[in-house]
């Protein structure tokens, strides 16, 4: 029946190989708005786009103190959208921060950010994902390889690519310490990637840690078609990347933090439906199931 | 009687708190030799040195072949010289390659090396230790910032501070590849380690971990005043760094591998002795105990 209702246009974790398939949407949807027609062009080609210094360097001291603000409220409470350091127990992520801040809620409304979202997506938008994500400094983990999309198709029920991300930057993104790398170009592909279970049933950890995870060959040959990029940028810089770029992070052993206002903005014309994957969907704060935009 | 032979100019993992003490020993011993004056002032004052293109493609193309037999060969054996990655087994490091393999012995007696290190020490000098460094794509591991010297004392009794490391590279170093950083400066300064084995016993493997690691205050101070440099250079090309040098590396996710051939040189009159530890000394392929130069 789900099959039949919602047809699965890009299938993953369901063969025993890897492959690379073709992009069956566009990469920009609408023309007038924030971005120019030049921007726009580079954002279809490259599938991300850094815009430098959109936000003023009082909006940023403002936005770290509420992130402060945040993170010291979060240190007492055990709401499931705040996840956690397995190390030391230090509060790591706090996720759907539009729907539970008012200053996050307001940040992520302003025009800057949603006319933006708009004019790329050609729709009116709603957040289907935000949170503040933390890099910290002499501990931060890497980031493998993934497509966004790949696990919002597969665990959420996103049905197309027609959705984006902004990472909103509140710490200097340098070389040194573990700044987001991107393919650009490994938008227009996807990466089916392998996932089921094999008969060996005492591997399965191991193989939990791989769902989703796109193969070494893959990732080789998009690398050598497309090299690698990595932004580097100021605090108050806003990175903007398409739902279904290639993208990872280093480790970050430096004592330089990095920390930003992540959000992921998804067409009202492309509501979620059951998973594709046939499971239970994740919760709500991490994939908003209603297509309507949360003001709070 | 240790103590009386050997006085501990840089006593490290025997305080309770960590500390930052001043370097007693020059940087630069000699004056000419292959680097101008100008080169010999940059090192001694950052403590490192980059010498862009020291070898040709050609050299760089023999050095990997020979790399690649002597992986191959190494992959059936169980010398205690080759290095296994845990998870599967395949070979990360080959130590003491000086001493075992011709190529590289010819190698790190060349001029190019061999007169810039007796240079710098103003002495006859010989090979502490050697080895194939790799640092794989996809996974390659993080190594946290460190002082070679704070090691090389306290294990293997090197008394004074007057060696230097080559790392020859064999694939271009990127920002994105996790190349070496460096905090430039900080080798006019010891970082005294923590150690000293805690009362709570049980937490043993964690502390295991923390020996010689230098602590996140002194860390964030020597980057705070001196900042951090990741030198980006093309294969063929040598980096030339002080022993006490503070330096690390980030993780490596990219296809693109970063492999050198590392090799330190001390002088002859700064021969190891028992080491500060107390301890039985490590191994001869990691710390040669004979202050002469191997010629095979």
């Amino acid at each position: 029946m789900q099959q039949a209702l919602f047809p699965d246009l890009y299938p993953s974790r369901v063969q025993d190989r890897p492959s690379i398939e073709v992009r069956q949407d566009p990469v920009v949807y609408g023309s007038k708005g924030n971005l120019s027609q030049e921007q726009l062009d580079q954002y279809e080609h490259d599938g991300f786009l850094l815009l430098a210094d959109l936000f003023s360097p009082e909006e940023v001291e403002a936005m770290r103190g509420e992130l402060s603000r945040v993170m010291k409220e979060s240190q007492g409470t055990s709401r499931p959208e705040i996840i956690r350091e397995w190390a030391d127990d230090e509060v790591r992520s706090v996720f759907a921060i539009h729907a539970s801040d008012k200053v996050f809620n307001r940040l992520l409304r302003d025009p800057r950010i949603l006319d933006t979202a708009k004019q790329v997506l050609g729709s009116e938008v709603y957040i289907h994902q935000s949170r503040i994500n933390l890099k910290p400094g002499f501990h931060g983990k890497e980031f493998y390889w993934h497509s966004d999309f790949e696990t919002w198709h597969v665990e959420d029920g996103m049905p197309r690519m027609r959705a984006l991300s902004f990472s909103i930057l509140l710490d200097d993104n340098l070389p040194i310490n573990g700044s987001l790398m991107l393919v650009p170009g490994s938008h227009k592909h996807y990466v089916a990637c392998v996932g089921k279970t094999p008969d060996q049933h005492y591997k399965e950890s191991l193989r939990r840690q791989q769902y989703g995870v796109p193969d070494e060959e893959s990732l080789t040959w998009l690398v050598g078609r497309y090299g690698i990029q990595m932004p580097a940028a100021k605090a108050g810089s806003v990175l903007v990347f398409d739902c279904n770029i290639m993208h990872g992070s280093n480790s970050n052993i430096t004592p330089l933090w990095r920390r930003n206002v992540f959000a992921v903005y998804n067409s009202v014309e492309n509501a979620l439906v059951p998973p594709f994957s046939g499971h239970e969907p994740r919760p709500p704060f991490v994939a908003a199931r209603k297509p309507e935009l949360v003001v709070i």
